[in-house]
This record gives structure tokens, C-alpha cells and sequence, in this order.
């Protein structure tokens, strides 16, 4: 099984990371998340990397790099499920993920994309599909 | 790395399978998701296999394993995006993991245990014990 599923939920794309990531592997789920994001239109991408227990300078520009492309198509990356061992490792080789976002869990993940979402969509509203009901039962 | 992660989202626990499950790796999954299903109160329990290709006698009954335990727990299991192919060799094998319900991606599984717990939940109310019907509809 050579392939990272990426799975929507709503108006995000979700992906488990639970190989190491080599090369082609890395490259193609670059290309594939992309790719979702531009068909699927979605406004967030979550990478979950609690399986991970090390993070190593590659993985940390294939992150950073999905970041970026998600980015330029409106969406945002929140990186989830980040193991303490793997956040002290980052910090101390100086991998900081910059423009990646952080949650302690999916949960919390989705809850801070939405929040992004509703800050960058505030001004569209819905159109107001209340239909005036003409034909009231009268009972009485 | 040798872990797959359980992400709880809501009411449900996601897990996607990603790598080839030989004996200990599914004996650690199910015990895990069943502690996960316990712990969490869970209703439900979404299988993707998305990305497997091969689906053989011993992880069908892994599977059905899964779904019998969390069934105990008062949890649902949808094994959801399975591939044609994977379907085809189901069948021909004569594999139809019964008690597991199925659905055709992650968002389609999610409403199918939306509905299921909503069902339940009526069936629950006791204002009025008389139903005529419970309406449980198999899925396929």
C-alpha cells in the first residue's frame, strides 16, 4: 500500500500520516493534496502526525511545502496530534514549521480552521432562502 | 512506525488503514479502538480503507471483530471507501462482513452513524412507547 488516503470532511481535506515518509511517497502526497484541494475547493487541510515520533528536516519541508501550495489555493494547514517528543525535537534542530498551524488534536483542529473561516468569510451571507408562507391552515 | 492512530471527531473515532495489518499490528488496533470506544463514550466507528487493495479472510475478520466488540459498546462500525476491486473480491470470496455497515466515503459514513444514533435516540424517548416502526434500514 504505497498511497496516503486523503479523506474530505466538509469543507476540509484530512490526512493520516502513518508511514515514513520517503521521497516519491512525500512527493505524490504533495501532489495529491493539491490536487484535492483545487477540485474539492476546500478551505482547510488537516495533517494529523500522531503515529509520527520523529520529524526529521525533510518531513519538515514537505510540511511546510504543503503549507505554502495550500495557501496560494485559499486554504489553510493545520498540523494535529503532534507528539511532545516530536515538538522538543523541532525546537531544538531549529524546524519551527513556519506558516503551519499547530492543534493539539483533530478536534481542536477543525475548531481552529472554522474559526479561520468564518474570520475570512464574515462579510458572505447566505442568501436568506425564508419562504413567506402564503397558505396558512386555518383551523378556526 | 508501527501505530494506527485513532481520531476521534465528535461522537465518532476515525481510523484509516494505511498499512498491510499483519497479527500483532490488528491485535494492538482492535484493542485499542475498543479502550477508545469505552474511554470516549464513542458512538461510532469509521473504517476507511481507502487506500488498502487487498482485503483478505484474516482482515475481514478483524474487522468484524471490531465491529461485533464496539457493537457490545453500543458503537456502529461503517468501513467506509472501500475499492470496487476490493468489493468484487469480497463477494467472490464469500466475505460480506455481516454487522458491518458500509458507506461509500468518510462524509457519507459520518451521516449514515448520524443517522443511526438519531434513530436510536428516538427509540429512547419514552413520551410515547408506542412505535409503529423502528426504521432501521440495512445499508448495503
Amino acid at each position: 500500500m504505497e498511497r496516503i488516503p486523503i479523506l474530505k470532511m466538509g469543507h476540509f481535506l484530512l490526512v493520516t500520516i502513518q508511514v515514513d515518509l520517503y521521497d516519491r511517497l512525500a512527493m505524490d502526497l504533495e501532489a495529491n493534496l493539491i490536487r484535492e484541494v483545487n477540485r474539492t475547493g476546500a478551505k482547510g487541510v488537516l495533517i494529523d502526525i500522531s503515529a509520527v515520533e520523529i520529524v526529521d528536516s525533510f518531513m519538515g519541508r514537505i510540511i511546510g511545502n504543503i503549507a505554502s501550495m495550500s495557501k496560494l489555493l485559499d486554504a489553510q494547514t493545520v498540523v494535529v496530534g503532534m507528539q511532545p517528543a516530536v515538538a522538543i525535537t523541532l525546537v531544538e534542530l531549529g524546524l519551527e514549521l513556519p506558516g503551519v498551524h499547530t492543534a493539539l488534536n483533530v478536534e481542536r483542529g477543525m475548531e481552529l480552521l472554522q474559526g479561520m473561516i468564518i474570520s475570512d468569510d464574515i462579510i458572505i451571507d447566505d442568501d436568506d432562502d425564508t419562504f413567506p408562507e402564503k397558505g396558512f391552515d386555518k383551523d378556526q
